[in-house]
């Protein structure tokens, strides 16, 4: 976050905007000043995420937040609102507006466009939180200057924003579901697959089979990072084998995709070196005739999304 | 490919152009009449594609031949010819008008664009065999009225045309390998990886894995069709490797595109729902959360990736 709000500090503001990022446990939210290449944070704020016994009312809860979230950074920022921007995450159909599934959360097609447009009476840019965080890297952040990237945040799961000639590709909101393809270990996996990516290679995922492994119990993959740099050996086991899971989904995306550069992020992105170096070695070794992308580590933390909800809703004035 | 002429044919033409396919084996031309979203042929050539012993002298060949064939076109066709359209397999890079290499026809770097607008004096787009297919399909044929659409003709090799928000993405002539994507038969292919689709599933290893396995000599994949029909046992295993190959293949595409169709061409077409059924229900078996997206058969033939040439060139007229 902090890279990518200090990297456009000093850009000339010209609409202030809130935009808000719906996380699995917390909301991010920050009134920004700024226009669709560049923005500035003058005010934040964090709140837990509501979660109700139904999609209605878990949906209604989150709108409510939305507006209180609103109501208090235009305060408190003494500025006036002109749209605000909202990222969740799950199926997004960012066409449509419309939340269509998550897990998480438990919404089904929650309208939610409609709904924060008619209660904030506010021009509402609604997306997605993965795709809106690669639109900041790519407008911002590590992607910067490139047509054809992947942008891979990896965190309690996996998935990408695909961007394919300067543009962010939803398909509806189906695009990008990079944790859940098979690479082969057989292992089930709670989307009802079996071998996929984000069973092994996600940050819960190293945190899980490391404990499994050697029994020591541990707060997340940052700990098995730490452990692999003192040379413990089950460490050293788990991350490798992480490590050649994403090589293999990277070559497959790539094979099929041909990006120029990857900007990997999320928590796993925090071992930096430990993982871009390994990584791009297995990527060597496996590629034959693709274009190898570059590797980089993502820029903008993990305000991207914040950052990304902000620029649609920059973007959406600058289309009126 | 009179499919795809029939249908638009009687639609008001506006300018002619020749549209050259530079195949593996042979080289297809034709004078076309008409505007981008449509056009009419007015008379064809075909003629061996020519190979020389080195990269240069071989391009040098094939821009001779593409010259032959616009002068006897605009000769037999009493026209005068306004622009060019010339599409070649392997790996093409469309932006900067070059050949960057074909294994079959031997060629590096080959600036083709180039040449070629220098020789014939015309506008001249150049473009890819595949993906030139895939846009015909994408404006007159199958896929019609989609924006995210995946069109793969299966034949001699596997490869794909990626549409993406109504565009073909291209990514500097890297996308869409994917008869090149592992899906773990662990079998060696030629282009140094393992477990390569193409391996199993092209019309050209499906004959010879029929043949390896029941001793029968056969001419290609459509004798192996006619011998599933027939109750052949070996055929019958054979083919069912080729659709469970298939199926995973667009399982791993579709989570990471989540196209609203896909469209089937090349030779295996020809098997029509010997093809569609067990793939539709292969992918039904290994989809969960993904949009199971419609398969649907090309329209075009084997002249899709002409016509594509003729819409390069007709879009290049348009931009001008």
């Amino acid at each position: 976050m902090v890279g990518g709000w200090r990297r456009i500090a000093g850009v000339a503001s010209t609409r202030t905007v809130v935009a808000v990022d719906v996380g699995g446990t917390e909301t991010k939210a920050a009134l920004v000043s700024g226009r669709p290449a560049a923005a500035v944070p003058l005010a934040e704020h964090r709140r837990p995420t509501p979660r109700r016994a139904d999609s209605g009312t878990t949906v209604a809860a989150v709108v409510d937040l939305v507006l209180y979230l609103v109501e208090e950074l235009r305060r408190e920022g003494g500025r006036e609102v002109e749209a605000v921007g909202v990222v969740v995450p799950g199926v997004v159909d960012e066409e449509r507006g419309v939340g269509v599934y998550s897990a998480n959360l438990g919404w089904r097609d929650a309208p939610f466009a409609e709904l924060l447009t008619a209660r904030t009476g506010l021009p509402t840019a609604f997306g997605h939180d993965v795709r809106a965080g690669g639109l900041a890297e790519l407008r911002l952040g590590a992607a910067r200057g490139h047509r054809d990237a992947l942008i891979m945040p990896i965190g309690t799961g996996i998935a990408a924003a695909i961007v394919v000639g300067g543009r962010v590709h939803s398909a509806g909101g189906y695009a990008g579901e990079l944790g859940h393809i098979d690479i082969g270990h057989g292992e089930p996996c709670g989307c009802g697959q079996r071998g996929c990516l984000e069973r092994v290679a996600s940050s819960a995922a190293i945190a899980r089979r490391y404990t499994r492994r050697s029994g020591r119990e541990v707060r997340g993959a940052v700990d098995v990072a730490e452990a692999v740099r003192a040379g413990d050996q089950d460490a050293v086991a788990v991350w490798e084998e992480a490590v050649t899971a994403l090589g293999k989904a990277l070559v497959l995306a790539c094979t099929i995709l041909g990006p120029e550069v990857v900007v990997l992020g999320g928590g796993l992105a925090l071992a930096r070196e430990l993982l871009t170096e390994p990584l791009g070695r297995r990527l060597n070794e496996l590629m034959t005739f693709q274009r190898p992308p570059e590797l980089r580590l993502a820029e903008l933390g993990d305000g991207a999304g914040r950052l990304g909800a902000a620029l649609l809703a920059l973007d959406l004035l600058e289309a009126r």
